[in-house]
């Protein structure tokens, strides 16, 4: 399937090579097919074997369309052009990372979601979501192995004055064995996103099944919530944001109902805390604040920790630090050399070609699971 | 908070006239508020004390938008205008039915999501979604009780050669006590919808939580799935529908998977039926041909039953008929009082002044749970 859609590849060049030298070399296989992300029965958006993305939009009185795809793919954005049938088509102009990506349309000046791909929530919004799909995306399939469940909860939050969302998983296991206790994961999504984002982009639920299925970890209960509970302050910036809200929650509240309401092992040295980005810094600063809670820290491309941080070494069991190679791979690195010189159990991870987005939490979570609870 | 926007209103009185006539003589109350179902920090669209619902999208360089709302709401779509400042705004010549209503945006011809709204899935696609505060909305209103679980589940299907997702909702109850049994509803969704509908437009788990902390019913388990399991027959029509598909995984998967992986009580007596509209329709091709499995049948907005349709009485413990005023209650009633007449203990609901929307099934579920496993 090399053949070339000669055509539409001409009429792009001229649009991509504005902003992309790959295009007026590159040939674009016509192997694509629907994005594993579509709504039921759409054809369009689609993904090729060489990570191009192809989109079409009816909108016969549309002025323009542009696909505004997010960080580590395409830059710039993909204008469409009117096809013959009237609708709005066009490919990207270079080739988009592996996994999981946030997009959304640009149609007249507005911006909307691409009706054929199933949305999730990131930056602050639904948006449309496209999958180019990994070298590696067995690892999150969807199998024929014992599934655990993702529970919607709604616990009690005083501080809040409302009950507040959690999304929890428990393994295949859970329950079968009534006196089974199994340690929990406190697993923060990112700045813009919420609670659904670890189970919808991340498939936490599959990988974690995955592993169990097929002996890699120990199982252990996750627990996912929203940790922008004082999103209104963010005006002023991320440095001057403050976490102490969302402390209250999660320690105040959440982990005294989960377990409570959960078979959970509930001590410090059975309990973790991890988040990607907005989340990796949520960790850090409550990690650091309630030693006494986590014993085990995770900061998915959401920053470091200096040995000099921690005040009681005796409390840490592990620090992983991870993130994707486009990112700044060489900070997680000395990082964790530094915290390994100064007596840490510390691991670093780096997600081969891939950048601020989730195929690298994926994969971080994947790596950090059978470092747990050990 | 009686002032007119007297703008506004001259212009959307032009436009709506040709198809509204009460639109000429109506006050529109300019007591405006985002309706509930918006996206975080969405001022639009909104929603006033007699139902009219308002509409703002940016999109500076379209054409045309149009607001196509869902059955019992406006019809024929509210066209919006160009604001002064860029923006398309523009007020439904009618006030709405109470409750839930999917709608899209047809701009410049194309169909798209309105950004400010949360996405509902419905008609075979994520619509947009608004909510019209009913005098009654306490009933399903978020409260500071005890909240019960909702688990996504995969449960795996021979059958359809997948893992296929459910939701269970378990009562607040729960797993607390390791010797408590439950009965089961399973609660089937309509046409174009999923899995998904019961809980997030129908707010099940949440008439659940407040009927149980109300002490107006037993608690038992509820599990919703995927009922169009052969959806690519749907060009057939819905008499040539083949129900045996969808009850093969029901029956011979989904039952089995839960009874062995949650606290059921696993038998005939304890086992209830109901759907809304084609879900209805399935709920009675299912429970007539598998008498054994179900004791309690009910209908919301789908169909009747006629008693000799019915070959063991004795089997049937309940059948509940439902739907809107606004559909056809003469239908329902009738069909109840011949199972009466033939010894059925039968029921019906009319829902006051709603369609064949979520507002009559919400309701619905309200009226049939106290009916149910007594």
């Amino acid at each position: 399937m090399k053949k070339i859609s000669t055509i539409l590849v001409s009429l792009l060049t001229v649009v991509g090579s504005m902003c992309y030298a790959q295009t007026s070399t590159t040939v674009i296989k016509e192997d694509f097919k629907p994005s594993s992300l579509n709504q039921p029965g759409k054809e369009y958006p689609m993904v090729n074997s060489q990570g191009y993305a192809r989109f079409k939009v009816d909108a016969p009185q549309a002025q323009s369309i542009v696909v505004s795809l997010g960080l580590g793919g395409a830059k710039g954005g993909t204008p469409l052009a009117k096809a013959e049938d009237g609708s709005w088509m066009g490919t990207t102009a270079g080739p988009m990372d592996e996994g999981f990506h946030y997009y959304h349309l640009t149609i007249d000046g507005g911006v909307f979601n691409d009706p054929g791909a199933l949305n999730y929530y990131g930056s602050t919004r639904w948006e449309s979501g496209i999958e180019i799909p990994a070298q590696d995306q067995d690892f999150y399939a969807l199998k024929d192995v014992p599934h655990g469940n993702v529970h919607q909860i709604l616990f009690p939050s005083p501080s809040t004055k409302t009950s507040r969302r959690a999304f929890v998983y428990t393994p295949p296991t859970y329950g079968k064995d009534k006196n089974t206790r199994y340690p929990v994961l406190y697993l923060q999504h990112g700045w813009g996103e919420d609670e659904t984002a670890w189970s919808n982009q991340g498939h936490a639920n599959l990988i974690m099944d995955n592993l169990i299925a097929e002996g890699k970890i120990k199982p252990f209960i996750i627990v996912m919530t929203y940790g922008m509970t004082n999103e209104i302050k963010f005006g002023s910036g991320f440095r001057n944001f403050d976490f102490t809200q969302f402390q209250t929650v999660l320690v105040d509240e959440l982990i005294p109902y989960v377990d409570a309401n959960f078979a959970t092992k509930a001590d410090h040295q059975n309990r973790a805390m991890a988040g990607l980005s907005m989340g990796g810094m949520e960790t850090k600063n409550i990690t650091l604040s309630k030693p006494e809670v986590f014993s085990h820290y995770a900061l998915l491309s959401g920053g470091t920790y200096a040995p000099d941080e921690i005040k009681d070494k005796s409390k840490v069991k592990l620090i992983f630090l991870s993130c994707g190679s486009k990112e700044r791979p060489d900070g997680i690195k000395s990082s964790v050399e530094a915290l390994k010189g100064a007596g840490f159990n510390a691991v670093s991870y780096i997600s081969e070609g891939t950048a601020h987005e989730f195929q690298t939490w994926r994969r971080s979570l994947k790596e950090l699971a059978p470092l747990l609870f050990k």
